[in-house]
């Protein structure tokens, strides 16, 4: 199954929080369900949550007990709100709840009517998300090189998409070609989205990969083990500055260091135009119990705290380019995109 | 109690193992059980595993059967293998063992001498252990300023020694002479040496710290909020190269990158002047089920393999200063020790 699928009046969705030692199901029948979905990261990854939140809008309007088209935009004005306080790095959320609150202004007829346009919307964003994944996989394809090693951090796959994936698009669509790549696996502390979940994609998907500590990443570039680095984003401002998993900065930096191409793959969905720099990304801060805890067993002594940036800002000098579902762009960037602020 | 003791004719160890939840005190009765609390890490560190091997050497003179001179040393030259096998990185080891070898060589008088004198040796090298911490920890001092955050990676405590430790020992004497001075703890995977063995050093010491994950360390640098770095090692080659915990190297790139002093804090009895440069360093691989599993619970996919190199080499450029028991030493480096191969 999908990433996140609509069925039955419902969006069901992979529960990311229990792979790989577990796959279930999480139906939300709400828009609030949605939201603590998001915010608990059942379901995580920028375009994946844009998606969710999408349809998390719909299920509000199909919830609400409005009697005219004011007192729907009214509730939905709510619904918005709601989402929009999830998560506050990845754009591609507000870029979602932008184009939903666009639809619902301008959809005409009834209740019913307005209801039908707002969720086939989002249906439309989950295809859209699918078929600009793999407009990126095919770009970024053209990147890797038959027996290339490519070191990834986090997970920009299929379960950070509606499917296929972003940075891991480029991958499966390198695989398809039949290159002979081979994965190295951050396990991306401390919610180890690689080990948990990129691992398990290169499994299902039958690509070599082998996971490493994060902090091995740099070992290997340095012995010439590594010859490309790919990686998702969660907001791009206009500079091509790139917001992304904790991190993604330290790979970057290596990676230059090392002459190693450093990609970032995302659709330009993710690019926030009205950011001159990712100096004014905002960086979500998470609870330290995420880095306190694992798999619910405290790691460190009582008494201790911990420091939870989930994101970081990789500047646009260390990336050496983007590859998005127009193409891959390069400095100076110059995005097509309608760009949207948060 | 510190991290080993000689007593009741035996060695006794903090077991590392199972820190910081719990306090637990391991007995070796022989130097069989000395080197499988090397091998699984029950002790750990590079100054901690030479003086154990040297009360692991003591231990094999006290177990022998032998009826004279010549038996006892030929049994103690298979103690020495054995004990040698058990780690391959850190110098202090062979080291070590080379030393208490040249005092069973050169011992005077019946068998009952000799083995007084080696274990006599045993306890000399663990006091000069503390006594060598102490002045690096004065001379590392001076290189920290009042209100200085300090990154420190791995555990180079009192744990990785007799006592004190060495980056720890700069950390603490920079506490002592009543610096504020605030620790940043990188967890250290896969072994979390961070974050269960150094947290809990500098909550038992009352010195002000705060956990990160190792891939954090890079995003606080690049905001300003982390002034120097100090590390311990594991093997210095003649030119200045530094083994020393996997994820070491990224953080002294990272380092350089953002104009921040990175310092090694080792006893000359790191360094192994046979080696001419650090790409000569064996680097251990270890399990990679200590990447696959932590506490005991798998947090990867079925079929999935890690990598798990335990070391990496950081290259002198990235490296401002060595402090060691005889002052600060900068590039070009000259080391003042007898220097040993492994």
């Amino acid at each position: 199954m999908k990433t996140l699928r609509w069925e039955d009046g419902a969006l069901k969705l992979i529960d990311q929080t229990r792979l790989p030692l577990e796959f279930a199901v999480v139906e939300c029948r709400t828009y609030q369900e949605v939201a603590d979905a998001i915010r608990v990261m059942i379901v995580r990854g920028a375009p994946a949550i844009g998606v969710a939140a999408a349809f998390g809008f719909a299920l509000g309007a199909l919830q609400s007990k409005a009697r005219d088209r004011g007192e729907l935009l009214a509730e939905l004005s709510g619904v918005t709100e709601t989402l929009r306080q999830t998560r506050p790095t990845a754009v591609n959320l507000f870029w979602a709840l932008q184009r939903m609150n666009a639809v619902a202004q301008s959809a005409d007829g009834d209740l019913a009517e307005m209801r039908r346009a707002i969720l086939s919307e989002a249906h439309e964003m989950a295809r859209e998300d699918e078929e600009r994944n793999r407009c990126i996989g095919a770009f970024g394809a053209e990147l890797v090189r038959d027996g290339d090693t490519i070191l990834t951090h986090c997970n920009a796959g299929a379960l950070a998409t509606v499917d296929y994936g972003t940075a891991l698009g480029v991958v499966r669509a390198a695989h398809e070609q039949g290159k002979r790549i081979h994965v190295l696996v951050d396990e991306t502390r401390p919610f180890l989205q690689g080990a948990r979940l990129t691992a398990w994609e290169m499994e299902q998907a039958g690509i070599p990969a082998t996971l490493i500590t994060d902090n091995m990443a740099g070992h290997f570039m340095s012995r010439g083990r590594i010859d490309v680095v790919v990686v998702g984003a969660d907001r791009i401002a206009a500079n091509g500055d790139v917001a992304n998993k904790i991190g993604t900065y330290s790979v970057a930096v290596l990676a230059r260091e090392n002459g190693i191409p450093f990609y970032v793959a995302a659709p330009t969905s993710t690019v926030d135009l009205s950011l001159k720099s990712g100096q004014e990304i905002p960086i979500e801060e998470r609870s330290e119990s995420e880095v306190l805890y694992i798999n619910g067993k405290r790691i460190a002594p009582e008494g201790i705290s911990a420091a939870h940036p989930a994101f970081d800002v990789t500047p646009n000098r260390y990336v050496t380019a983007i590859v998005t579902e127009q193409g891959v762009v390069r400095s100076p960037y110059q995005f097509v995109t309608k760009g949207v602020s948060e």
